[in-house]
């Protein structure tokens, strides 16, 4: 199964696409995705954990639990979040204005905003680009939707891939948005993922959950969860493969799939991450629990003294035991192995040479920097999150942005 | 009682110090500072909870336990850290060598390092640093000894008080320094104060922990925990008063005295954060109970988006409710206020108007920008962190730093 990254026209059978401007973006740009299903779909969802949700993500969560689906609808511009009662029946009136115009139940929609927090979405925008965008329905609209659900992504994210199942040549494309508010649980973004594939809603959650736990909540930017996260998987059949049953080969087969479309999107929102010039993949290894060593690579992943050192190639391997230290994990720091690029720049508590330093501060200028953390606990526990650098561009992007 | 934020030589009573270059700094900078009491001071101290503890620590937390000291060593430019058993070596080789010197037990003398991690501090240089120093001491040397603590303190930090306790005149004077890897538990940072007072080490010890935890514990500057954090009190009895008792009325002016140097000590390391261009005080009211209050704050305080926006002086509450939202405690967002430089740009729920807010960026503008944050839960829990904003010279400077 290859990965495609795909910037030309791409079909999913059954689903259709539009991205409209309709004027909640004061730029002007595209700020209204619609994707359409001609057929009921399958549906699985992952939401924020943020306390403060949106209220598209109450709702959307609420759509999602009954397990079926037939569009979604996502904005762009405004999150629609700390927006109360009023914020509710926007999102409600998105429901059951798409619901009209393509006539599905208004809780077969789900709606999806992103943008700035703490302003009223403007209701008769939103509702004259749901009606533009049902117009511009097209099976090859993906790239435009893409662009679309863009905030402050440099480049719309989507990734697909083709495979067989039992004889039948089945389509997955996937959709993201997301390059600040970053952190796992789950990657503060709105991610759509669509698969001709016939999957049932139970199988379809099966799947979702660990191929979000490899790639959504194994990356980060800035560590801020957001209020509107949300990652949806949609599977409409239209492929007439027999409902594929996740504990068989082809089942797997599909799972690696998903997760490749899944992990590949995460990916390319790090590579995006608002100033980020380079990104690094904290491995740590070592460890007593998987969990032990995710609470260890996610403080050295979010730690602003690593992320100021990768952004100016410095090996500084001090600041990425420091952070180690701080997990809340038991560990010796005599055990410690750190490698960086490659560079064994720490070895069971032995720091290297100088010149050994050096080459691992040429190998941080590449634009992926691999971290390797061995704990030396004699535990096979490990975990993985990516990260990106802590630039001056992020700051000032950051300081400048809003209001 | 009023605070002294001195510049001239100030004195202790009993107490001499020195500040002396001994070639561990490459820059030929004052890098080994010397706190000696004529007589046995009872001591107290707080270490790093980081789990990777540097040499000095681990040896400091075992002279201290016994609660008798007289002497505190202290280098800056090479924190010993990750140094295995030849930097053990090297801070003991410290403590005998000061013990000589000055004719005192090595169990008498407390080391602390400063500085980078990972390179073995010279023996040499800081033994012959300590014989310098010793011959420096001096009833006036406060103040160069402050400035030999410094690794990136823009500034040395050090305050003092004059009291009564029962008649008699009592001094306290605190140094510390600390910019950067500042987090609670324990911000990271050598503090060391003075005091002729008499108390006993149990005393003292009581008589700690709560300034801590209203100090150096509530300031975030990047979140990160540093393996050689060290607050520590000594008291020599020179004053002649009775010994102290903590629950007395003159214990809890003595508490309100440490409280108020170690505070005022906290907030300059805050205001000398690296890069920072102002301060923000989070206090987080209406939670369930304080350690809610204290996650809300802590949260918020160390948001890369909410320290990007107090940079860019721009009231983007939506950043500050987000964070609050991840913190782990339950909240409703419709219950939520926000102050923002005193001027409330959400009430329960309800965002301000644009005129409003435009009233809080101007306030933002301000060296100290005041943040509450009500949970309106009707709880009673509060908290308090100071931290700093996150601008364009933090990430300049770290990611040039070291190597």
């Amino acid at each position: 199964v290859k990965l495609r990254i795909r910037e030309r026209p791409l079909r999913v059978p059954g689903f259709r696409f539009a991205g409209v401007a309709c004027g909640i973006k004061k730029s002007g740009r595209l700020d209204l995705a619609l994707i359409h299903s001609e057929v009921p779909a399958a549906v699985a969802g992952v939401f924020t954990r943020n306390r403060v949700k949106a209220a598209p993500v109450v709702l959307a969560a609420r759509h999602v639990r009954r397990g079926r689906a037939r569009t979604v609808v996502i904005n762009s511009g405004n999150a629609n979040a700390c927006t109360g009662a009023a914020g509710m029946r926007v999102a409600l009136a998105a429901c059951r204005h798409a619901g009209l115009a393509l006539d599905v139940a208004p809780s077969d929609v789900v709606p999806c905003s992103t943008g700035k927090i703490g302003v009223l979405l403007p209701r008769a925008r939103l509702l004259d680009g749901i009606s533009a965008a049902t117009r511009a329905l097209s099976p090859d609209g993906l790239w435009r939707a893409a662009h679309a659900m863009r905030t402050t992504d440099a480049f719309p994210k989507v990734v697909s891939l083709q495979m067989r199942i039992a004889g039948r040549r089945v389509t997955l494309a996937g959709l993201a948005k997301g390059a600040g508010m970053i952190a796992p649980d789950v990657a503060t973004l709105l991610v759509c993922v669509l698969t001709d594939a016939a999957v049932s809603a139970p199988a379809l959650r099966r799947l979702l959950r660990p191929a979000v736990a490899a790639s959504f909540n194994a990356i980060t930017v800035d560590g801020d969860t957001s209020t509107n996260d949300a990652v949806l998987v949609l599977a409409n059949g239209i492929a007439g493969n027999a409902p594929l049953v996740p504990e068989s080969a082809d089942g797997r087969r599909f799972a690696a799939a998903l997760a490749a479309v899944m992990g590949e999107l995460a990916e390319m929102v790090v590579a995006d991450g608002e100033g980020a010039t380079k990104r690094a993949r904290i491995a740590v290894t070592g460890a007593r629990s998987d969990a032990a060593a995710r609470r260890v690579a996610r403080a050295v992943a979010e730690s602003q003294l690593v992320k100021t050192a990768l952004y100016g190639a410095d090996p500084n391997w001090g600041r990425i035991v420091c952070a180690a230290g701080y997990a809340g994990v038991p560990l010796r720091a005599e055990r410690l192995s750190v490698r960086v690029g490659g560079v064994p720049v720490l070895r069971r508590g032995v720091p290297a040479s100088p010149a050994i330093v050096r080459r691992a501060a040429r190998a941080m200028r590449a634009d992926r920097v691999p971290i390797v953390v061995d704990l030396g606990t004699g535990g096979r526990g490990s975990a993985t999150i990516t990260t990106s650098d802590l630039s001056s561009a992020y700051v000032r992007f950051n300081s400048a942005y809003s209001t």
